[in-house]
């Protein structure tokens, strides 16, 4: 591979790692850390001149830190000479703050592309968008990897009869409509009934059948799993048999593990898009690694090549 | 109200006519024709110097042309001196291209966004956005009426018994979803059984109870009416009692109006945000007019107040 | 030729293949078609990542569709991870509208390469501008090939004796003259005396000689024929034996067909920059074709080699 | 006046001075010098915070010191917080590399606009371009003022008999028509055969009559005088029995004053657009101000009124 | 004061009230929190549509969050309609990554400004740069306050006899003359001589005259105090009777408190541009309140009269 | 070296000559001269298409003549198909004017870049900054040369003993200290006392030893040598035996030269940053040329490869 180089943010390293064992390239050396000032330092302690510069940055908390590691080293890439600096980002900054739905927020999503373009950053490699619109905030090319594939395959292997895909509510019922059609299985619907003037949950109803199914809720991410654990309550009192669920993004914010671990939740598989720290990874949780097929992706761009099915969308 | 002055494109007249009405204002006179090598030409009759200019375009096919027409009338205001040009548009251009869904497509709802800006256009006040996302196309600032008060409270006039709102898929259920808490109302699904070899609809299904209700379908616009009226055969089937459809926008492409005519639909209350011809105005179609909520939306802009309820979201 | 790929917008795909025959590339293969709403939608069916892009669009009417249609294919390639972006426009859109000449109206030429530039192109390679400083309306770069080789050699290979050229009138005599320098022949100017109080023509005169000449009418394009009619019409009263036309543009906007057809000019040569309908080819429209010219220039781009004789200005 | 400064830039003084004299306002106080190092030094010494800023700048020799102190004067009086800064040039920069017309060469005209928007100036209040495209090469907004209607004026008043209006080749004979209209006289043609094979001037013709008639030559500038001078001498010869010119611009580059001097013209009359040297204003030499209807743009512009008359185009 | 609103960020809240005091204006309402997936949520509780906003920040540990939360609130600020968006930052963000000072390292300084104008900030409000060359970093308008008047102002009421200034190294005399000059007294150099192999210091000099004086190190700030302390314990050494140490900003980074009160310093003072935590503002630690000038500042821009004295450079 | 082209603007035809030499390249074939209106022509002879192409210029007064020269050029490259510009600015134009220091005065260091991005410049090669700062005020990548190392080799190569490294004042202690490590010898300070009430100099001083040793004096430019030949007399007073001066560019403005021959130095090192005038080339002037070390950094450039000591900072 020519003239490329790929460098990790501090919370990147293991992500970035596989990667790069992927396409046999020793990681770009780098040095990042805090004055006592708490200003970040970052130095590229390798020549990026004329090359085609990627930086690895992932969510994990504390994620403004992350965003600010991230601007920083785009800008001693560029201001050394890089080429073309392509952000790699296998989980979006802000990616829920996508649309302007109350008075006066802001839409931190689009921001986020407005400061990656203001950096110097040319082009962008992400993963499973909350929103796809988000894509389009950018006005350099933005690429995307779907996880899509990995939680089809891992599903499929498991050779599950009866399964039931289940929406958690009306929002994500398209989604889960989508997943029902790839596994030509059924889906089920979670309908929740409110007092008409108080908005309390009075009753909540399975709309499909559920009983002595395999159930499995998908979502594009899993943060505080609060609608998951609640939906896998209602829908083992339903009478499923097994409850599964599969996500790409795996943030577990707050107390979710805990929350998972104490559910009807049978298993969680999520991708490593977010780093999970080791306390977390509890036997539940089933983490399969994206990294190769980013790998294949910066594959395909160096060689200038159509990027096909591991994209969205390049086929 | 100072310094304002308002223009209609060619395929805006009426509707500008009715907010300049409502604001005692007289109508900005504009000359706009095409040359015989088939080149537009605009000349804005009056100074724009120094003034706040709204040009106001509607959808009304040939699109493409509205667009143009849109883009060179903002360029002459522009270069005569006027001092912000805010681009009125009750019907966003290309708003259901609002993604990239499939490979080598374009966003043409972020193009338009870009074209206007380009143009000269400081500020757009657009209504219902088929994705709002589409708002932070725009780095300049872009302002929403929503339609959804006006399909409320015609529905409210009505003092219907019984009402049921209905999800035509499940993509629209969040949407159907908001209505039946608006009215206190149940709300019901439908659900299209496919075959899993070949995709064909083999059954269909509702979700909740329709029989002797009047059913109400809610979308955010009516292009060929295809779902809308299928939807409604459904419905009937399952023993609706009366059927009614409300959206914002009415595009009624095609041949909807036929196709309504001949449904189970009793009546289709559109918004006058994309002009309907004479011809389509068949009995079953009502046309409220929300021109008056972009006057005041216009009012409060000129006199920089919080826009308020009939914006969203400036509350 | 390497890494490159020409696609044709919709009423270009003649030209287009012209060009690609030229080059032996097959041509692009693009979809693009009309929603039922008028919505373009276009698709590129084939990978554009890391490509040099051409996208080739004329002005056949709808003028403002083209211009459409274009932006969007722009727009597509963009997101589709082009590397650069041509747009090849044998006549450049609105070229008529190329300086503000008259309070409050736009000038639609400079918008179109604002529009251009925004939309994403990154080289416009066009013919004959009415206006040079047009090219100096673009930031990025503008090349220009020029039709006037092949009027030249039109007409030389005609061998006519006794030539004259004809200037229509004030305006166009500099462009006369330089003709006439080219096949070292005099020039006659019709000069039109107007009553001093209400412009009315009252007295048409030829300066110069144009009797028993074979008498040539050049300009850079022939919209509704108007000026090139009335103009042959006096050169014929004057005695000219035989009268042609020639230009690099062929509108032929209106009635232009039936008035050239009816008119004293002995054949009217243009290039194929502008389509010519089949039914306007009539016996004394002639049609040498441009594609080759564009072809090579193309080839030479992709060489990154000068332009030559070809281009204005690149010798 | 409300919150408007005016400063003058070093060549301009004696013009802004005209202007804020007509205006009653006082002239900025400004500090302008040179370092030993040959580096400008620039010193507003009156506030412009919040206020509406006029910089003054002519082209007298030589011109890019005065380019480079005008885009130096812009920059401090942005970083002083300025509300508003608008260029005002009598004679614009570089007026004629208006177009890329020899292989390899700048735009220079374009390239003016370019750097004075990049500098900071928001409006531009320019006369008389020597090709109007030129207008619309700024993106802010650029206003023209005439100095036709001080020429027109200038020789109505003569109160002429038997005028002529010369036009000096076959490029200017569409400026000539429009004089010779706005007089209601007749226009005639200087018309140079040259040898086919080397371009040299066999002969020189005049088309239409001068005999006995007072013959004006209008241009939009004079540079070296060397057509002007010579058509003055063709004129002559075929018995126009007075000689005039009439320009906006009044360059009189080189030995252009010796020339004019040593002429068959009796007077030229231009205006105080470029400032001309005391030992240049010799009798024949008359100079009109145009500074008042620049005063009078700026005051329009300041009570933001449309234009009128004084500005081409906004009537 | 009219169309004025002044918000705090999370950290700048005391400060933003000291203001808000001075101009007898109630704060704006704001929102600011994390949700559990440590994303930012601001929302502005009240309107500022056509409105001058003022978002104050200060770099209150941790700095990244600091930045993120004002850039957020800047896009909710635009998105909002506020008219003119000013960032109040006492304490510059990075502004001791003013340059490229080694290999491949970013310009943090200036990555600041380019991100503050991204976001949509108009006008930036600031002090003591570290570099002033940062105030050119921006292109959007930068104002300086400074605090150098509050420390002579503190000085000069302790009357003090006998005064000497120190500059602690070669870098800092030229600071440390300007201060010698405003008090009228003589100033001293700390002279560190340095092993020429190991660049280690092996003896200090002070050159000037410290012994039974008092001492006063001024420096723009006080970040880990190791310098300040280093040399005050040298000028302890020569004699000096009392010590001082006078900064605009207190950084306290690390443990600056425990160096200083274990130092020879008598006292340290510094402006409240950094917020001081209750537990570092131990008796030997001053704040002198800057927020006063800063609502001078904000008065005199809200009229647009020249700012006077309190800035650099606006007298 | 593949598709290069390296073009002198006219005043640096001396310094490009012997960079193409170095490099075995011919010099790009120019044209460059003014018309009779004080306006300058440029005119590539060579192709430029798809090349790097360099432009080099030197600040030799009149340098607002030079800076035009450069950005016309520029133009005219850019117009031409440049693939990339790279301005060579072996002496910073307006260095000197890098900070707001005073109330409404430019940073014309920043306009400069903003000029030369505006004009199409890509990236910048330049030497010895007056302020690093300048580095950054660039957002295209901007490199820097330093003569430093051919200053340090000058005096190496003399084998001095005793030598002590001058600061001419606080100002640039730091500077000098820099040198005084490079050499391992130790430096001293010119102090100058100043009345209090006035701010004239009444004693100067040394601080350290000078007596008996060769002194040498480094700045970045010497400009009128005044602080320079004042330093030297003070120098020479104290004992000094010999005094050298050392310095990147020399500038030698206004009598300069007559002062240095007139002075106690015995030798005065620049290199050719800045073309000095024959009659400037005194005995007493050294000067080493630079060029070399720029046709190396143009190869790296080139070829991709860091650009290693020769470069500030790219090791």
């Amino acid at each position: 591979m020519k003239d490329i180089i790929i460098f990790a943010c501090n919370s990147a390293e293991e992500f970035t790692k596989e990667i790069c064992d992927s396409l046999s390239l020793p990681m770009g050396k780098i040095d990042c850390f805090k004055f006592a000032n708490d200003n970040n330092f970052v130095q590229l302690k390798e020549s990026v001149r004329g090359k085609d510069v990627y930086l690895v940055q992932t969510t994990k908390p504390p994620v403004n830190e992350r965003i600010m590691e991230l601007l920083i080293t785009v800008d001693a890439a560029k201001r050394a000479g890089a080429k073309k600096i392509t952000a790699v980002l296998p989980y979006y900054f802000y990616s829920r703050s996508d649309k302007k739905d109350q008075s006066r927020v802001p839409v931190t999503a689009k921001l986020m592309a407005t400061l990656l373009e203001a950096a110097g950053v040319n082009h962008v490699l992400t993963c499973d968008l909350h929103n796809s619109a988000i894509q389009a905030y950018f006005d350099i090319l933005c690429d995307r990897v779907t996880g899509s594939y990995l939680l089809e395959k891992y599903f499929k292997d498991k050779n599950i009869k009866d399964m039931v895909v289940i929406a958690t509510d009306a929002g994500s019922s398209k989604k889960a409509y989508k997943y029902s059609k790839y596994f030509k299985c059924p889906m089920a619907l979670i309908d929740k009934q409110r007092a008409t003037n108080n908005d309390t949950v009075v009753a909540t109803n399975i709309i499909g059948d559920v009983k002595d199914k395999t159930a499995i809720i998908f979502d594009d991410e899993i943060s505080t799993a609060g609608t998951l654990v609640e939906a896998a309550s209602i829908v083992h009192k339903h009478g499923a048999k097994e409850i599964y669920a599969g996500a790409t993004h795996g943030i577990f914010a707050g107390n979710a593990i805990e929350k998972i671990k104490n559910s009807n939740i049978n298993e969680v598989v999520v991708t490593n898009t977010v780093p999970v720290e080791e306390e977390k990874r509890i036997d539940k949780i089933k983490i399969v690694s994206i990294a190769p097929l980013f790998a294949d992706a910066i594959k395909r761009l160096n060689e200038e090549k159509p990027l096909g099915d591991l994209f969205i969308y390049d086929k």
